[in-house]
């Protein structure tokens, strides 16, 4: 089958299907997403080789659970033990021995198959399409923020970043009916936010430590250090990014100020593909272009600057 | 001025407009809204004796601060003393010296005056018409729970009664993406759920100690005991209503369960009007019917068993 492999070089390649283990799903996805994660990747991060990708929507092809076969999936990236301690006490996303999708130890989705545990895998209902169900994995990153930490309707919450991530958590935020502001530099992609009654700003008009929560959606020491700039005495800084370089984090004026840093990764799908299905999220604004996976190195080079390309087989 | 008194007898009188006090705005009501609570006041609750009504979008016809005359408001109804310790911990809401509008010393909004002090008053954004804006002070109260409460995408939340109030708290809870379950007695009213994606069901279909949440908008006992019993050991019981009559809760049992009870009463305006101005709240379907004032005792007549009744000058 065709692969987009990443090994120390990115290039398409044939390798063989994936071989089928007890208690995991062959699927062949419909679309794929590329992250800044998998540009991360390309980069050095994580040090991971193997086919890239964890955003999809697919269909069961092969499973010795007969009734899944066919059916429109998409899938949580971890992979984990279900036996450890961690698995044990509900915490399936940070098991030690756990395989992540295109990630860690486990080839990714950006090929003809991958294979993922049938516990991984959630139902795509009827009538959301492929370009709304791609969403679903990074929506559900987005929602982890609110899983972490109570964000209240009174506050006031910045977001700094208004990439593909960045959009999707602030449509996520808005919901809570809370204060909401967005820092970015791409303001042709304002509009959006404003419709959904979102305030927008450059970084350069704002006041400092003068917000409740503030979001770190950037991937830079640069958006991070403006986050840590505009959180009050008290606040939460919630870091969603996970490639930061060294820190510009001062962490003595962090006590000083006992500001609470919260840690934020992969999230939960099932609200993710229900705020899908309640047309909560917009996602047809928040995609650039779509590729073939036969052009996967031209779609890679697309990526900078731009908001979410997918690649079909 | 006209005005719905409750004397132990409720009956329209004619009374003086109230005097303008410094710091106050004197409103005119475009609309009033009646709640279960001025109903609960006509059946004796908390004592009071006055001109009824909490629930209100109108004009400012005269204030000191002339540059709110002329402009379209709804208001917090709760008047703080401002320099108690409470008030000072910005907690206003609980001043123990504070009078609340239409329900503890302060005359209500089923009138043709009726003032508020100008730091309670919002302004109503343009776009939003009176049907909308009069659901501000509910919709306020609805949000005090995830105010009060960390309810999380991936809970299970249930929420028993399909009233005015569950309805709107129903509408709150779906943004969360959280899993949803109306409970109640209204199939009727159901359509307007189901179409949002939450699901709904009578009581007697239910599992008991299945939810992580369960909120109790029934504002009677059979509802509250329903609650009880739907919640899981350590999940949290949230309690909506203010009327109940004697608890059937368990206190004990609810130690040995270690359930998290959450009273919650009325909510922040400024929220409430950002997710009516964001277009995430329907409120149309919410109203049975629309009265003159000078109809007030055939409105009250008109809203048991209904949805919201709202009075028109």
């Amino acid at each position: 089958m065709r692969a987009l492999l990443w090994d120390n070089e990115l290039h398409l390649a044939e390798i063989p299907v994936p071989e089928l283990l007890h208690g995991e799903a062959l699927i062949r996805p419909l679309l794929a997403g590329i992250c800044a994660t998998d540009v991360h990747i390309t980069q050095g991060y994580r040090g991971f080789h193997g086919v890239l990708g964890h955003e999809c929507v697919g269909v069961v092809a092969e499973c010795e659970d007969a009734s899944w076969i066919g059916r429109r999936v998409v899938g949580d990236v971890n992979a984990a033990c279900l036996h450890c301690p961690t698995c044990l006490a509900s915490d399936t996303a940070h098991c030690p021995e756990r395989t992540t999708l295109g990630i860690n130890r486990r080839h990714g989705t950006m090929a003809d198959y991958f294979t993922l545990p049938i516990v991984n895998l959630l139902l795509v209902p009827d009538g959301m399409s492929d370009e709304q169900a791609i969403f679903a994995e990074p929506l559900a990153a987005a929602l982890e923020i609110v899983e972490r930490c109570h964000i209240r309707p009174t506050e006031r919450v910045a977001l700094v970043g208004d990439g593909k991530l960045g959009l999707l958590v602030a449509q996520t935020l808005r919901l809570i009916g809370c204060e909401l502001l967005v820092i970015g530099r791409h303001p042709e992609r304002w509009d959006l936010l404003r419709e959904q009654g979102v305030d927008t700003a450059h970084a350069a008009q704002l006041e400092p430590s003068r917000w409740d929560v503030v979001i770190d959606c950037t991937g830079s020491a640069d958006g991070l250090a403006l986050a840590r700039r505009l959180v009050r005495p008290r606040g939460r800084l919630v870091l969603k990014s996970t490639f930061h370089g060294v820190s510009p984090l001062d962490l003595s004026q962090m006590v000083v100020d006992e500001v609470t840093l919260i840690g934020s990764r992969c999230g939960p799908f099932a609200p993710a593909l229900r705020l899908l299905e309640r047309g909560l999220i917009e996602t047809a604004p928040l995609i650039h272009a779509r590729y073939r996976l036969d052009d996967a190195l031209a779609a890679f080079r697309a990526v900078a600057g731009h908001l979410k390309v997918l690649l079909a087989p």
